[in-house]
């Protein structure tokens, strides 16, 4: 706990309490605060016996070596945060993948195969806007160019690979479960969500992750004079958002999915002229697949009722979608999700204070997945809060979530 | 016509057509170009022999002396332009005031009393969220204090006197009817709205504006994961704000009404949080003082409908009013009118050609009527569309306008 508040010193973002580790954290991907905490990271993997190698995306691979060669089994996180996140979400992972590093070393163990810790670039979206990028252009579902390309959201014109090469982590190493295979993926993670806190329990194990999609929906009507146009010549394109918004909110809830917008930007941005363009995000999740298309589908046909003379009572607007992002729901492997079961019970002493669960969130495990066998474990996180400067999970939690990590581990490198 | 584009040098907006003439505007108030063009008025008006002052909100009063002394008759309007406005509105009024100076001069004409044309500053609101302040002030309705110290919009920190200071528009008379009083004030205005066009009529004679006022909503929710969070967990700030936006554009439409929202700005903004913040401006506007706060009144007691726990089908929300400014329902001086519809009469030679009309935008004739006989000329824009770089007025009507001016000008100097 004492090197992960340390490292908190870079990003630190909004306080909530009194004491000095009470704020949250505004670590963008690929920011100067970004830069410090992956030195950090690479020094210390460093002197804890790892070779360190990076990316063409910027992740960062720290391997220890085992009595053999091959792919190392490796717990992996991220050190990127909302831009007003927590001090948990994805560092959490990764600093109890780096105590894992001492555990071994100061007990001199020696594993069978290599064992790792992987620092995901990107992981939230939130700078650049897909979430788990760099683990997804590891696997090869998300080309380089489109990933090198993606533009920081707020307006402005860095992208990540001119970000990378900035802060010197645009490594040689291509960016591919080709060239960087895994034996297996485990992550440690804030449940980010009320269930395990609600039911008194200690580690969720993660069977799978629910899908979800992100689109960017464009709005087009007309600008014109707040005071002088009548509804019936005016083309409100913030009022076409605006009962979008409702609406998708509205459809999910029917669904038992989930419908939200983080993001909206209108122009031009004057009190007394009707916005003639408005942009805004969606994020789209369900546990099935098919939900998350069934909704895509209702909304296009509803948000081109929406947009209609009929319904604005004046002239046609128009809407435009953009998919962002696809993260279908995926199942883990079950040598993992037992490996971290057996672990957790070993832990915890108790099967009660364990339970299966689904990730509400998506995690570079999603993408590991892919090409290796991966699972995932959850500590409680107070009042399910996550995405938020006082997300919090308590010492006691973090060191049983660590100790999870680190025998998941070591029982799928003996296996 | 000639000197109105050449002046549209400061500031060319958006192209809507291929002529270096069809462009708009984004001349902010008290910007490099408004200064541009502040100096260019200074020095036109001095050359056809006004002495001009400046008073302490930046206004420009170009006075052209008269037989005998006395407060001035003025043609005034605004040299400022929306974000994306057009060629005509404001910029129209001054532009045939300049012209009226010249043709007094070059017909040598003597007026029983001074003559002039004001800039006033800021009319759009839209830099500084307060349309008409500078007149608002001159008329003793706005306190100098908090004019000064109006910030621009888009979190920008620079305020009214700040931008006066830079641009050394920052005068020493007192911004105030007392120390400037003005025998009337006649303004050319393009209608901004569609019934002239529609009627084929040339000029509308303007005996009064609706009531209006503006509003920032502020809604507080609660930042959490869009992925994890539950609906029944969330205070989804952006999905009760396009509640109420929708709410207050229904609630109008049903009381024959207007409700707009120009500016909307979310936190933190990114895809993945659930924004726990949001503000945006509310314009309502009706023809009756009572309609406008009726209005208010129901907004209020919906808006806090919008936000409780039942409503939200989650936490409660937590919604914020502040009233940005007050602008009731303005009947213009008899004398005036009267002297405008003469005017309008004599110039198109047709009675069926010139109509009564209510002003559907605010205007600074607003506030100078609280101080002196005014009254309004209105020509029709295309399509009825403002606040828009599509706004226009052919020059024939321009000419017929500013015709209307002079002679509305000289009607009542003779008076
Ligand atoms: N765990 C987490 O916050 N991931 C970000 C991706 C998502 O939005 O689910
Ligand atoms: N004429 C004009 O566009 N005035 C701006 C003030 C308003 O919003 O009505």
């Amino acid at each position: 706990m004492d090197e992960l508040h340390h490292t908190c010193q870079w990003g630190t973002g909004k306080p909530w309490g009194v004491a000095a580790t009470e704020t949250g954290m505004s670590r963008l991907a690929l920011s100067d605060a970004d830069k410090q905490a992956r030195d950090w990271f690479v020094e210390t993997t460093q002197s804890l016996g790892c070779s360190v190698q990076v990316d063409a995306m910027g992740n960062i691979f720290a391997i220890r070596p085992g009595r053999e060669d091959g792919p190392p089994t490796c717990a992996g996180s991220h050190l990127d945060t909302q831009p007003s996140g927590g001090r948990y979400d994805g560092i959490l992972g990764i600093l109890a993948g780096v105590e894992m590093l001492k555990v071994l070393k100061d007990h001199n163990v020696q594993t069978a195969y290599p064992v790792g810790v992987v620092n995901w670039t990107n992981e939230e979206g939130a700078r650049f806007p897909i979430s788990m990028v760099s683990s997804g252009v590891w696997a090869g579902e998300i080309p380089l160019d489109r990933a090198h390309n993606l533009q920081e959201v707020g307006g402005g014109t860095a992208t990540m690979k001119s970000e990378l090469e900035r802060i010197g982590f645009l490594g040689s190493l291509p960016a591919s479960y080709k060239a960087m295979p895994l034996a297996a993926h485990f992550e440690l993670h804030i449940e980010q969500g009320p269930i395990l806190e609600a039911e008194k329990q200690k580690i969720g194990v993660v069977k799978g992750v629910q899908a979800y999609r992100w689109y960017t929906v464009e709005v087009t009507g007309r600008e014109a004079h707040t005071g002088t146009t009548p509804f019936s010549s005016r083309g409100d394109a913030m009022l076409a958002a605006a009962r979008m918004i409702a609406l998708s909110h509205d459809s999910a809830r029917k669904h038992s999915a989930l419908a939200s917008t983080g993001i909206l930007t209108l122009t031009p941005g004057s009190v007394n002229t009707i916005p003639g363009a408005v942009r805004f995000s969606l994020d789209v999740r369900a546990p099935l697949d098919s939900t998350v298309e069934a909704l895509e589908k209702e909304f296009k046909e509803q948000f081109a009722k929406i947009v209609s003379k009929e319904s604005t009572g004046g002239l046609a607007v128009e809407v435009n979608w953009q998919t962002d992002s696809v993260s279908p729901a995926i199942h883990f492997h079950e040598d993992c999700i037992t490996a971290v079961r057996e672990a957790a019970v070993s832990v915890t002493g108790k099967e009660a204070l364990v339970r299966d669960m689904v990730s509400g969130a998506g995690h570079d495990s999603v993408y590991a997945s892919r090409h290796c066998p991966t699972s995932m474990i959850f500590v409680p996180s107070r009042n399910g809060i996550s995405h938020n400067p006082e997300e919090y999970t308590n010492p006691e939690d973090c060191a049983i979530g660590a100790e999870v990590l680190l025998q998941s581990v070591l029982r799928y490198d003996r296996q």
